[in-house]
């Protein structure tokens, strides 16, 4: 049996079977029940304080709606595609608990902008979540950081040895990342907390709303200020698709090294059981798969992010149905970034950090050329020719197949009467890192010094 | 109690949850059981014929997927995400049934060969529907067309009134552009018509697999050449949703000018009441949904194109999980682009075509201004001199508020004396089209021959 | 004959042509000088105070920088492609200038922490650049508001009437939304105000760079707290992108609705002569060109930032050649973004409005059966049904080919008793307007105060 | 001094200065002059053959329009912006240089025709060019595959060592990938072969235009069957940038592999000094730059086909400005493509391949645990007992750090009793590949099946 639409007056026949299929949202957008019998009971106090609603009146809709919230979340609340959306749905069970009353609900308000307020609700709670994980991801990048500060690994530019880094460094780089996006979080988050409730379908309500009491009472910051683009607007939505997209891209970045560093070649890490798996053919295999999916995932969070953009290109104002699709990549994004973190946590609170392999890596693959470079030119020697005279060591020592350790002193003085005895000690990757002490420098007080800077960021916000 | 995992030799311990929730995809691709069963059925085929299982177990194991297909198309099969995917959880399910000759089926192949052989099975599947449903919808619009051979509207260039032009002739538009979607609908199709199993995890079989045989019996047009490139490729499924994207771009096309058209500006068309909806809130709306979800639904197709190839972007050979990423967005096209065919076809069947308000537009905005100008020049006048000519009668017209109609064959010779007196009838729309007889133009002999050749191409690959 | 490459000390031979080809970004980047040579003022500065440069040095250093400076700005400088880029060709130009200290400049610092900076400083020029553009299309938008504060038009939902609504208020409605461009444009500046100079390749410098120093010089706002982070970090170039993607389907928006309003159905303004142009074929025609092409310009805006994020996704760190497509996207998005602000503000500045139009529009399409509805609620009766009533009133109407506007009270009457002598002048849309009162609402006294509003946003930030 | 414009007629005053900056796109369409002059020449002589140009006209108008194309390739030709594009430049020299003739060439055809027509014939001018380079770089694959026949290295499943694999067969697997791309080519090719020019402005002209001679004297495959699709459709250009961001793909998996093989940590390739460079700072570095550039060149490829698809959506039927957008990012594929497989040719031609390298790493890392597996099952062990087997064989290795080469017939008899003594030649990876002789293995025969059937793909199309 099909329940009449709430819209049916005009109309003489019903909708196709594929309107509905096409245009039913209710199986994504009953993800909404919560924000929107929330914004329900604002709605609802609002008009009783107008005079819309009496006393008794409003008492029963915000009996009823809470009975339904019971309902839904223990499972006992069927929606019905028929009644489109989650809106829809909970309106019509209201009127079928509480009777008449029930339909007062909807004056002074519309589906346009209810559903905005829905949106915008629902990014609220979940950006509170999602900076509690992502400051759980930084803070664990801080502790293994920590807890590595002595080892020493190279640090790649073009994926060639560059020079020598602490680990712990490497580690942070990843952190100050993640507090980039902590900001990009916080900023989706405040454009989500403007108040669209009370500006009706697009042009204002013929009543008093009072929408400084609907700010109030839904913890709103401000209140839009015009009504068309009220419900025309969903720069929030994309705010928040753009942060979840440079996210994702940050964690493809860190995913990507840890499955370059989980393989034999370079083995700096061994990841844990607890995140690999093998293969139903090859017996020997322990393969990065949540790392792989998380740099994976890095596509439909851009795909999401495109998505929406492509669908709001040359709307006219104010509300059109193809806003709709709003939806399904909000939810997917939201989905996918807390998958990710939590995967990308676990990865690396349970890894194993191979110092030795990293020893090895940084002092076979003269890591220390710049510092014999910068040797010379502290010697005077200008920059450009320092580096002429290390280009050329290093292709001795290539082409006898030797690394840095095993030159003399004079070795490096048939190159240039510029170097001393003391010159052999700058090719120690060691000693390297303690030259690098300005700020932002890999030396251990300016890591120690980031490691205060971070946790700092983190405690104040929380 | 936890599944043991088909590939846990070599672990100490069980994967974290994190792991399973991120890795599980048996969400969404339980949706290839049956393809998933066909490739099992034909690879225990070849394996008998190889000699690899006796014709008891072969029919053993054809008997048991069978019984297992049977049980998940009645809903009486559960799937179990701790066994994963679709391939183990068919598998297990086998196991339980037959016992350990279950085991021998995933002989001299690989979970690699495997999904990528399903995926090419379900491409080829829906292909085929979408294709009928592509003809449907091409037929439509031709039968549109053919039921309103005569009405004259305006075609627009730049949204402006350009020139006189037949109703079908802008349908037929509309269906040429979708003759070359089926083009590429089949390119994706063939695409995927390759034969990937028998290539093992990625770099063959120590088995001496018959592929010659599985090609034949899985009905694909040739062979995989490459162990390695088999794994990797996802080209096919990329051709299929690039395809999807194209078709969603023609389709939101179509659907702007549905809305525009049904706007009460240009009322050129009623949509009927099963494809338009109302508002909660204002009482004389009928809203074009329909058309605008097509329109908008663009943006989902678009989406789901640009995941995969960010996905696939600087991907190592071969295999990598980040490829779990194909199936969602190649799902949600096929999905998508059935509803959008559907919708738009539902709406193309019932609209009514209102050919007085499509009259008065042609008739009201010197839609025949080129005409003019082509009178003079093919009565001599370099054609740039009569487009400045007939640029100065429309000023005229325009300061004197009038329309082509109001001039007289005198006021038309005080712009040029090379106006003779039948100048004003070129300025008739209705002949305009009559003028346009070479191939392609809006003539009815014209737009006669496009229903002709349109109504080959699609009776030829029916 | 070709110039030595800086970087040549340990290669045997030269670069193929396709290298430089490839690799040369000197075509594009050449734009950065200023940046560069802002930044080398700078680095040379702190040289000096640090004790790497004698005050001498530094003298000639900064001397020939700034004659480079004029010779670029004057046109005779000629950049080299075998030079690479932007940086090598100055820096080599200085040496030929002043001699081998003009080698000691890049002394603790790199191409890479060189590069950022400049791109930096440049996103920074060009922010103020274009907040003021900004600013000014807002104020456009604004005194167009206020010079038609009385005009009334159709507001619609899904491209159908829905209700009335000021002329001035849908100015705003777009103004609001490029308010919130103007903070993602502030975002993006902050992103950008980070001073990465002084970290060197990636690890830090062997020097005691003053970061501080520089930090104030350049007038960045905080220092990079990572040397490897740093370098990797582009996420500023992606929030500049990302704020010109969304302002640049802000003005898709608008423009579609300059494409419509100047249609000949809708004929809601007259765009000016300055901004359309004509067809080489049809004489009559007045195209919106510059509104087409800024709907249009959304792809290539959307496009650039998809390009990053691709090149972005998967990329170890640190510094990556791949991120040297981070620069075409950034240069093409700035000037777009420029382009069609100013083609915006050209079309708003010069358009006509057509009043009458608006009007016959909004008098004639059912606007205020919503204002109806609610007359009838406000009577007590249930919204829901209200809404029946009204629907039934629109389709007698439609059926008798009439207008609100015919109706008696008796007819209104016939429908419900609840009506009153009165109810026909709710029907008047002029009345409609002043009955939203509420905060966003279209009535008179809302849009002035949201012209204060904006007024006070633009002023403050001035 | 301005020019005046060639559609001024109706318009009282010129266009506003950012009105030409914004639509004049002679800044890059005069790449297609070569092609616009070719098509003016056809439609002259169609013009001729229907009696609209005398024998003389015709005359005069080809030899003024192989003039202007003498004096374009010879550098002697200004473009002037107030012309604003291509077509406007050469019909304005045209008229300079020959007289009113000149304007008679315009008739029967309109710029929106004479555009579509000029990037059909540019397309596959392209087409062809890439298509040599296409079959060159897979020539050079298969030349380095036959070189390298015997070369043994780890396949990676997940960037684990998977099973042991020929070089070449590795190598081939790029190759198969390139065959498809020339595939997609290829349909991208006759995509745009199709004539265009003959329908006008968008509805047909009044004229008996010979669009059979058009065909045949421009060498296109068929005719454009519908006007309004004709100017409206921009499928073709679609079709050419989907191809060029698949290549763009293919080659970044490529050029990621490039790069890691480069790294000390693999270093199973030496790039070539022509195709790598130094570092500023840092004397030892050898950076794969092309390889890089190539990966990260994928993003803009990406971005292109989004672009035009995103100004493509929504679009109402005909020609719209927005359309101009077409070809820039056409363009820039275009150039970026050539360059790509240049770079990759170069850097694939010049490599040095390190035998010994891949040697170890297929030799130390179990690499042929599955061929032990399956020495079992094909005793009679289901596999995936035999998995297990293996599994706990890896597992007692690597807790005794020790190699599979390592283990004596007795310490396989430890595990299981089914293995013999020959079981331990199973271990030897050069023995693993020959037994992968199905079709598409990496069994030499079959690579050199491969090899002979990749030849005739190329050698068939030439």
């Amino acid at each position: 049996m099909k329940r009449k639409k709430l819209w049916g007056g005009r109309f003489d026949s019903s909708n196709a079977e594929i309107t509905e299929r096409i245009s039913a949202s209710i199986d994504f957008d009953a993800r909404l029940y919560r924000q929107d019998i929330s914004g329900s009971i604002a709605h609802a106090s609002m008009l009783e304080k107008i005079g819309v609603l009496t006393h008794e009146e409003h008492r029963k809709i915000v009996q009823g709606l809470n009975e339904i919230l019971s309902e839904i979340e223990e499972g006992n609340f069927e929606f019905v595609r028929s009644l489109e959306d989650v809106h829809m749905n909970i309106e019509y069970a209201l009127t079928q608990k509480i009777g008449d009353v029930g339909k007062k609900l909807h004056t002074a308000r519309s589906r346009n902008d209810q559903v905005t307020l829905d949106l915008r609700l629902y990014i609220r709670d979940e950006c509170t979540e999602i900076r509690m994980l992502l400051e759980t991801l930084i803070a664990e990048l801080v502790k293994k950081a920590e807890t590595h500060l002595e080892v020493i690994m190279p640090a790649y530019t073009h994926m060639q040895v560059a020079q020598p880094v602490r680990f712990s460094h490497h580690m942070l780089a990843h952190a100050w990342a993640l507090v980039r996006d902590m900001k990009r979080l916080d900023d989706a988050n405040s454009s989500s907390m403007v108040l669209p409730l009370g500006v009706g379908a697009c042009t204002g309500v013929n009543y008093p709303n009072d929408r400084e009491f609907l700010k109030e009472k839904l913890g709103f910051l401000s209140i839009s200020p015009n009504s068309m683009d009220t419900v025309s607007d969903r720069d929030y939505v994309l705010d928040f698709l753009y942060f979840a997209a440079v996210l994702g891209m940050h964690l493809s970045r860190m995913a990507e090294e840890l499955v370059l560093w989980s393989t034999s070649e370079f083995a700096f890490v061994r990841l844990s059981d607890a995140v690999t798996t093998g293969s139903s053919i090859m017996p020997q295999k322990r393969n990065p798969d949540v790392a792989e999916l998380i740099r994976g995932k890095s596509g439909r969070l851009y795909g999401n992010l495109i998505s929406l953009m492509v669908t709001l290109k040359g709307l006219p104002l104010t509300y059109n149905r193809d806003m709709q699709e709003d939806k399904e990549p909000l939810f997917d994004s939201v989905d996918t970034i807390k998958l990710c973190i939590e995967g990308m946590m676990e990865m690396i609170v349970s890894m194993e950090v191979k110092e030795e392999a990293m020893r090895v890596a940084v002092f076979s693959n003269y890591s220390t050329a710049t510092d014999l470079a910068d040797y010379l030119a502290q010697k005077g020697v200008p920059f450009r020719e320092a580096h002429e005279i290390v280009g050329s060591i290093v292709k001795y020592c290539e082409n006898n197949k030797i690394d840095f350790f095993s030159l003399t002193p004079s070795d490096l003085k048939s190159f240039s009467d510029v170097f001393g005895d003391d010159a052999v000690s700058v090719l120690n990757p060691a000693f390297s890192t303690e030259r690098k002490l300005s700020r932002g420098g890999t030396s251990l007080r300016e890591v120690k010094y980031q490691i205060d800077l971070i946790k700092k960021i983190i405690l104040r916000r929380e």
